[in-house]
Order: C-alpha cells, then structure tokens, then sequence
C-alpha cells in the first residue's frame, strides 16, 4: 500500500472515529463548545501531539497545533470540528484530519515554514445561530455584538465559553499568527458536481456570494368557482408560479449563476379558494457579485412584472447579502498545480456555492481550497462519505503543494512579505 | 314604494333578522340540525304562517311550508337556512324568505298550482363534512352510507336528527311531493360577475362540472448552493410552478373554463435546500363534462411533462369528480323572458361556478334558478351583503315567473305530465 493510500485510510478511520464523539448517543451531533467538544478535542488534540504538534485550545474554543519553531512563519491547514445535528463523519473533520496528516508528513522536516492545523469550534452555526464563530475570532472579526448571541438555554458565547473554561478576555489572542503566510482548507464538495464529472477533487476558484430575498405576493382571496379568469383574479399563487419558472429560466441561461425557490407557502390555503397570498424564499448565487446583483434585480422585476399582470402586490425583503470571496490566485494555481503534478490529470477549478472557513480567512490571509468528491452528492447527513481514493488523491496534491511551497523561494518570499501586511492588535506567541 | 321595493325591504330585513340566530353569539354560523337550527325555524316557520302556509319539518330537517289544497301540483321554491361558520346573511336564507314572500304575493290566489318553500337543513356541509343533506333526501338520494357519516363528537346524522327531535325511519317523507312541476332558487351570485357588469340578477344556465385534483411533485431535496442547475437538479418547486403558470394560461384560453391551484405545499422547505417534494391542488370546473374531462387530462399531462424534463415524479390524485349540471331549458326559457319583461333590460346568462341545491334538485326536478349580484363579489363572510334594489329586481322577476307559469296553461300541462314521471317511493302527503 503506497504511503498516500495509508495515509487515507487513517484519516478515513480518524474521521469515522471522531463521528462516535457526540452530543448525542446514536447520532453525531457536535455544537460549538458542547461538552462532547471536550471529548473531540481530547481526541484529536492526541492525533496532533502524535504528529508532533503543540497543542492548545484558543479562547473561542478552536483546537490549534503547530509544528517547527516559533519563529517560522506558518502555513495554516484546518477546517471545523463541529456539526450540524446528526451529521455526517467528514464535512469538516476531514479538513482537520488532513491537516494533522500532512503536518505529520515524511517532508515536513527542515520545512521553511510551520504548519499549524487548526480544528475551528463554530462553521456551522447551529448553536448560536450564527456561523463561522471560530474563524471570525482567529482573523479578528468577531465583535461584542456577536459575543451577546444567546443560544435556546439563554447562555451568550462569553458565557458558554466560561463555562467550557475558556476565557473571552484573552479572545485577541485567538488571532492568527502575524507571520501566517496562507491558509488551506481540505473539504468534501457536499454537490454532485465531482461526482458527476468522475473525478476526485477540484479547486476551488471562488466562494460564490449570495443574495437571500423573501418575496410576498398579496393578492385577494376569492371563491375559485365563482371567479372568472382574468382580471376579476387576483391570484397570489399564479403569480409566484409564473415569477418562480422565470428565475429557473434565467438562473439555467446565465454561466455559473445558482438560483432556487426553496420554500413556497400559501397561508390559509385551500383547494377551492383562490390564494390570497403566497410567499417565497430565493436564494441567489454567483462566484462574480455584479452578476449575482444583477440577476437578483432582474428576479425583482421578475417578480413585480408578474404580479403587476394580476392585480398582485409584490414585495421583496433582502434576508442576506453576502459578497463573493475570491481565493488566492497564486496559491490557487499552485494549488491546481500540485494536483495536476500528483494525480497526472488536469484538475476541474469551480466555485463553492457553500460557505466554508476559508471564506472568512480569506479576507485577511491568502487562502486555497480543495474539494473532494461527495459520493451521492450528500452532506449534512448520516450517510456522507468520501472515497479513501479521493482522500489519497488529496493527500497527495497537499503534499505536492508542501513541496512546491517550500521549493519555491520567490513566492514564499512574496507570501512572508504579504502576511507581515496583516497587522494584528495583539498576535499570538 | 311600490310593492316590490316594500317587499325587498321586508326580505332584507329578515335575512338580517335572521343572522342574529346563531350558534356561536356574536357572530352568524348555523350548522345542520344545530340547536340555533330550532329557533331558526321558529323565526323562519312563524314567517310561513304569517304567510299562509301549512308549514311541518321533514325527517332530515328540512323546513317547509306550502299553500293551496293538497291536489294542486307544487311548485317549489327554496335554498338552505344552515350556513358556514362565521357566515354572511344572505347565502341561502334569501332565497328562502324570497319563497314566502312570492308565496304570499297578491297574485298567488287562484293558482292553478301551489308554491311550497322549503328552506333546507343543510347545504354547507360543515357538520358531516359532506354537503346537500337537505336536498339529497328530498329527492330521494341521502342513502345508508350517508346517514352513518360521524361528525366531530361522533355523533352519526341518524344520531343527529334523533336528539333533534326527528325521525329517520319517515326519511321516505321527507321526499318531493310527486306532482312537483319544478324547482326555483334565488341565490347570491358569490362572485364578481354582476358587479363587474353593473347587473342585478342573471339567470342560471347550469352549475359548472368540477374536477378536484391532488397533485404531487417528488423531485430530490438537495443543498440549493452546491448544485448546479439544470439536469443534477430535481427541484419538485421548480416543476410545480411551471405546471401552474401553464394550468393558468389553458384556462384563460378556454372559454367558460376556470382553473385553480389554490394550496401549495412544500413540506420541509428552507430557504437553501432545493424542494424535495411540493404538493398542489387542482380545482377545475365549466358547464360542459367534455371540456372539463379534456382541460383536466392535459393539466394531468402538463404537470408529467414539467416533471420528465426534471427528473420530477408526478402524482396526481383525483379527490372529486362531478358532472356539470344544466338547468331545465324551458324554466329557463321563462325565467330569463320574466327577467327582461319586469326589469326591461336584457338578462344576462351564466354558469354558476359553486354548488347549489338546484344542482342536486335538477336531477329528478326541472329546476331554474336566478343569481343575485354579490356587492364585492363576497360570501362566505360577515360582511356579505345584497342590494335592495336588486332584491326588488328579482321579486319582480319571481312575481312575472309565477304570471307566466300560471297563464301558459300548455306549459304547465307539459310540466305537470313530466312531473307524474317523477315516480317516488313513498310521496309525502
């Protein structure tokens, strides 16, 4: 067995064993700071110490080692510890897994450069109801605002952290080292994308931005028997039918946009009653944020056009605007190339339609990400996996972009230079 | 004031009257065979002598009242006293009280047939969830089945009518006399044709056909930012609306027909998953079976496609299947020609969209019947109402019909001959 497929296996049990640690007995359910987290952090804490780290939790709970000395500067791997509720084994974990892994790898030694792997304690935000607590904290984004979140029991986050045992005080502490050159992030495609494309990874290009609208369309309830067609109508339901095939029509025309009407609701309905009102949600998604603007506007219209035919008001209430977040272009091509280098074969780039870690890191750090192949296309799951060939595969483009990274002084010279940009309030030792 | 506006006043009046008799204080709902039911017909029965009526309560309830010598052949005149819950004044009670005003018009001495009203026991349905009890049993149709349908305390209609005070076991009695010449119904239009058309009244043609369908879309609940559009879609939200915008735009097509989709249900739905399955429901309804039986099979149709090209099953369930009813062509005849001598303004023709006693009398009766415009196209509703002027435009009508019926003695011969063929079991006295 070569030393990638062995190293694939490990991280596979690895994952499948961290998915016994749960909140809740039968199911894997890790909230941030729950006192399963305690387990997790026991356990692959003792992965990291193995592979050599030093090991700590930081004040908003991220678990967080690193190798080398303290004067390099340090190459970033990581992902999420926790889940969402009765999740999957890997959406996550395998990003930190990974990173413990290639931390741990035969080349490592005599690096440039350290690597720290860090396990964050909140991607997915199901205890707060919030995301990406951890990341926000390590490139200080985290505000007092968000520190007085509650969860259902009352708790805010200082609250929950102390009762962990962590100290919100020292939260700056949490920032990233101020000479971290890059961050990497290993995570399962959680589409069908690769799947459907046969193949094992991708790059990831961009992290697309998101527009999330609720559209209400009040129109008149009326006696569906008695109410002629046309204009003596004022069906709330037809027109959203109508405003719904649009945005389908325009999402499938335009490259690379994602659009979806996800939840329709006609209240008070009836078979023979004419829908006085319906309302929908759009969830609108693009890699470029001009063309996600725009097709959102579009939709608007969309919307207005088909009520303004049926005496339906429509009204469209922006829940979420979120920009796209790029990656980096130069550790995106090395990325690609370490992957076309290791497996022999070009490697697919495509955007992320998901949120992930990398798109908060990414505002303060240059930052790379690579998919794998969600068998089924599912996350978010009991039954999520991976195929140990696609973790293999993976593996092997990390340590090829490792290599490539420590062989290549120019740019890790231009990456020293642009992290010491990222001025921090108070970086950790 | 001429005798018609005295007398619209008067039938205004008492539908008011009449809606402060309730179940529910406050407010205006009397279910079938409900304790408000006996005062009703208290209120209801004391108009009928007033009027010089022989007034008696069927076996189901049912209240009538008639005039003339027991040999005379009847016409009958009638519509329902129970309502919905929360209801309006006018939705059967009119076309009631309307029956004891023509009955005691100063005409109606002398006739060569007696006018029986009845005001039935139920037609809303709401107590036994199925409607037309009233007039189902008086043309022979509430069969055993029916009469063991549970309401919500369990009690059966048997049961019913029992702690009513009546008996099931003369349920034959309660039938239409066998010398019954024809049916007549005064109703609320309940939609918004006549306002539209600044008309008073118009005259029933028949009572649409209805097909009620349950329409199921089972796609693939999927993350709506992972996966593309198009063919690793399966968006049953996506499929459902195209079926609506194209049930919609068939119907508006097709002249006399109307089509609904008035509840949509997306169970399970959010914002950022792509439905997995929708549910809709499908009302549709006009005066010819053919057209009807022909739009719902190619809705059936367009909803199988707009699921093939989605990888989308379609389901549909067929919840409800009833035949058009016309009304009797020479009672319509004269209807209309009345209408036009009293008012002398042309009458309009139309379908009734919704269900009616008429519908159910028509099939053993020949049954007419005059609409009454909704001011706001409203029913089912507090604030349901008429206009006076209108009342008085129908009583005329009435009035010219019963002149009509008595000076055409061919016609009534005709009618009287059809009436023998209406041969019962056991006709009341």
């Amino acid at each position: 067995m070569s030393q990638a497929a062995q190293a694939a296996q490990r991280i596979v049990g690895r994952c499948r064993e961290l998915a016994q640690v749960s909140d809740v007995p039968g199911q894997t359910t890790r909230t941030f700071l729950s006192s399963a987290t305690h387990d997790a952090h026991a356990l692959v804490g003792g992965w990291m110490r193995q592979a050599g780290l030093r090991v700590w939790t930081d004040a908003i709970g991220n678990l967080r080692g690193v190798t080398g000395s303290e004067d390099l500067p340090r190459l970033v791997i990581g992902s999420h510890l926790d889940t969402v509720i009765d999740a999957g084994a890997f959406d996550g974990p395998l990003g930190v897994v990974m990173g413990i892994e290639l931390a741990n790898a035969p080349n490592s030694e005599g690096m440039p450069f350290a690597i720290e792997v860090i396990g964050f304690s909140d991607e997915e935000g199901v205890r707060f109801a919030r995301p990406f607590l951890g990341s926000l904290a390590v490139v200080g984004e985290l505000n007092q605002q968000m520190l007085e979140l509650r969860d259902a029991a009352g708790f805010t986050i200082t609250q929950a952290a102390e009762e962990f045992g962590l100290n919100m005080a020292q939260l700056s502490s949490a920032r990233l080292a101020p000479s971290t050159l890059g961050y990497l992030e290993f995570h399962i495609e959680q589409g069908p994308v690769l799947e459907e494309a046969r193949e094992a990874v991708a790059v990831v290009d961009a992290i697309a931005g998101q527009t999330r609208m609720q559209v209400s369309f009040q129109g008149h309830a009326n006696h569906a028997g008695t109410t002629p067609m046309g204009r003596l109508r004022r069906d709330a339901v037809a027109a959203a039918a109508e405003w719904i095939a649009e945005v389908e029509r325009y999402a499938v025309g335009c490259e690379g946009l994602i659009a979806t009407v996800g939840k329709v609701e006609v209240p008070g309905g009836a078979a023979n009653v004419i829908a006085g009102h319906c309302l929908a949600t759009l969830d609108v998604r693009h890699p470029q944020d001009l063309v996600r603007r725009a097709a959102a506007e579009y939709m608007i219209r969309a919307a207005e056009r088909a009520g303004e035919t049926r005496g339906v008001e429509v009204e469209c209430r922006t829940m979420l605007e979120q920009a796209a977040v790029p990656m980096d272009e130069v550790l995106t091509e090395r990325l690609a190339a370490a992957c076309v280098k290791s497996t022999g074969k070009s490697v697919r780039r495509m955007t992320s339609g998901a949120g992930h870690d990398a798109m908060i890191v990414a505002s303060k750090i240059p930052t790379a990400m690579l998919f794998l192949r969600s068998p089924g296309g599912l996350s978010h799951h009991p039954d999520e996996t991976v195929m140990e060939s696609d973790v293999a595969a993976a593996y092997g483009a990390g340590l090829e972009f490792l290599r490539m990274l420590r062989d290549d002084k120019a740019m890790l010279d231009r990456l020293i230079s642009r992290a010491s940009r990222f001025v921090h309030g108070a970086p950790h030792a």
